[in-house]
């Protein structure tokens, strides 16, 4: 007990420490998991600030751009000091601006986000483990090329082998195809997303079916949109449905142990990849049997004439859609009260489909790091019985 | 003929407006393919000069940290512009430097080199294309995740599983594990280094065997060399060859279809992974057959008393190591002549090896490319015959 009042009270003297100079670190501070290897700033102290360091010695103004970032302060030594307010738990991206250049920070890792290679800081989220690395079997995230005949170009995707894919040959796997948004590429979701851990921990728990995971670039980074494609016709996406469909699933279903039908295909998305999942499902619904939604922005089909009227006959919409997934942060602003209306809607017109809200984040990473930790175990289940 | 000669007076016409304005990129500039997509500068003209735009309206002073920089010149629209004397072809790290600050460019790839997420420009080498994406199979660069018992943690590496790895199941294959230089991790070979291109087209031209190659973290980066381990032995990177030997090998050989002897394994590294191939290989030379050593900054192993004494033998080392391979670029000054002294004493010495110099190339990622092309098909041709 003795101990525990000591432990509080020095706890209390370092935090008072810590205010009595602005900007220094408490003794809790850690330097965040999304350094690179070596490198104290920025850290993160227990409260969930950032504490952030940039040498600057001739420099007139230097800010970072993040949610509640404060004005940075000029240290003797030419280092600037900045402090953020709390911030949400998960990953942000954030930039530094010396003198009105807006730069990467080379102690952080970069991440491709916001159609340029970013800043990123991982505030760790007490209590929420299921995307940290864990001494569980480890699928392979692989890079791989191939030549995609819809576009005369050599693309890259990654995708996801679940643990045992090297060592159990005669395993087939379900398939789900996962897309990121915009101003992002197919590294978002394997970088950022945590694919790989989420699904490791989901499947060494028995919580989710070994499925193969493949993310694609959606051809919705800025410099994609500004090319030929954009302002053709409905969607600026045209070429990305066709790579999809006539380049991609072939050439997986080609390579890896796929079973390949609808029942053990998924399509899902997050944003601009949420917008784009319902447009090619509506369009390909022979093709997948499982949908993904997460923080759409543009809207949602409408109700009863959305996929192909099929919301019109619930019966035949759940007959052929095992699981219609939605699901958002409780910070999203508008598209919040968006998506839980087309719940609602759902719901009141009987339409089958499973709703979650992520509590607390915003349009970012962990509200999707959530959604598809609550999305993967739902799928695949109608096959199970019939697939090793 | 007339065609020809009016592009002629063309072309000097454009070469001549771009000198008239400083700066300026002439007409064949194309932005670098190391750029992120959809963003024109840095460029790079036909003579390799590359041509950077920084938006820095409030800055005093702007340089780019490259060879051949020029000082940057601020325009009206607070874009500064800086334009490098050419540049030697292949891949170099850059950084931007405003008001004192040294930072990330946004516009570029970001790569792990330097001991932090650096900035680099591809700058294109005509004729060699060896590194190139073609339209050939192609192999995957997995990151894979396993628990090292030797450091009781959770740590990456990349392998790269050839052409055809995933359908001709009852293939097995050799390994060439293959290392990193200071201040970079196991992402520079797979990124930097073009490791699946490189071996994708030696193995679709036959000039090849199609192998694995694993390339881990060597705890080289200045974060890890700061750490317990420095300077409590001979060697700093101490943990790396228990985690190689004991944890990595085992680990690769039980998830993999490995050919599991020495015979059908090799191991080669770069600058420092050059030294540490050295120091591993005369430790475990029951391990590997094959040695492949690319710009070694700190010397080579004396002669006769190298490799436990097996350099006095020239017989008996050349049945024990199927190939030595020593290479450099011309322009590594100090380097290149203590490679090119070791590659004369082995030849006096009578000891079989191979010898390669990259004509013109410094201490950097072109003379690492082009020396694995050169390595890559001397390997497991001893036991060529007797796999399939």
């Amino acid at each position: 007990m003795k101990t525990v009042i000591v432990a509080a009270l020095l706890a209390i003297l370092v935090r008072a420490a810590a205010l009595a100079q602005p900007g220094q670190p408490p003794a809790d501070a850690k330097p965040a998991s999304s350094n690179v290897p070596g490198v104290p700033f920025p850290g993160i102290d227990s409260e969930r600030r950032a504490y952030f360091r940039i040498l600057a010695p001739e420099a007139k103004n230097v800010s970072v751009g993040l949610p509640g970032g404060r004005a940075a302060t000029k240290g003797a030594d030419g280092v600037w000091t900045v402090t953020s307010d709390p911030l949400a738990p998960g990953f942000h991206y954030y930039s530094i601006t010396v003198d009105g250049a807006t730069v990467s920070d080379p102690a952080s890792e970069s991440y491709f986000g916001t159609g340029r290679m970013s800043s990123g800081i991982e505030v760790p989220s007490p209590g929420e483990d299921f995307y940290l690395p864990k001494d569980v079997p480890h699928g392979d995230i692989r890079a791989h090329y191939y030549f995609a005949r819809s576009t005369g170009k050599i693309r890259r995707c990654f995708v996801y082998t679940p643990p045992g894919y090297d060592t159990n040959l005669p395993a087939r796997y379900p398939v789900l195809y996962l897309q990121h948004g915009m101003g992002e590429d197919a590294r978002g979701w394997p970088t950022q997303g945590r694919v790989g851990f989420i699904l490791d921990n989901l499947i060494a728990t028995g919580k989710a079916r070994p499925m193969i995971v493949v993310m694609a670039d959606g051809d919705i980074t800025p410099g994609a949109m500004s090319g030929p494609g954009r302002g053709g016709g409905p969607m600026f996406w045209d070429k990305f449905t066709q790579v999809l469909i006539e380049d991609i699933i072939p050439m997986i279903d080609a390579t890896y142990r796929t079973i390949p039908d609808r029942e053990d295909r998924a399509l899902a998305g997050l944003s601009l990849g949420g917008t784009q999942t319902m447009e090619i499902t509506q369009a390909h619904l022979d093709d997948f049997a499982y949908i993904g939604i997460f923080s759409a922005p543009f809207g949602f089909p409408q109700i009863p004439e959305g996929f192909h009227g099929l919301l019109g006959d619930p019966a035949a919409f759940a007959r052929q859609v095992k699981v219609l997934f939605i699901s958002l942060g409780t910070a999203e602003g508008g598209m919040t009260a968006s998506g839980r209306n087309f719940h609602l809607a759902l719901e009141k017109a009987g339409i089958k489909h499973v709703y979650y809200e992520s509590q607390g984040t915003a349009h970012e990473w962990q509200t999707w790091r959530r959604s598809l930790y609550h999305f993967a175990p739902l799928l695949f289940q109608a096959t199970q019985d019939s697939n090793p």
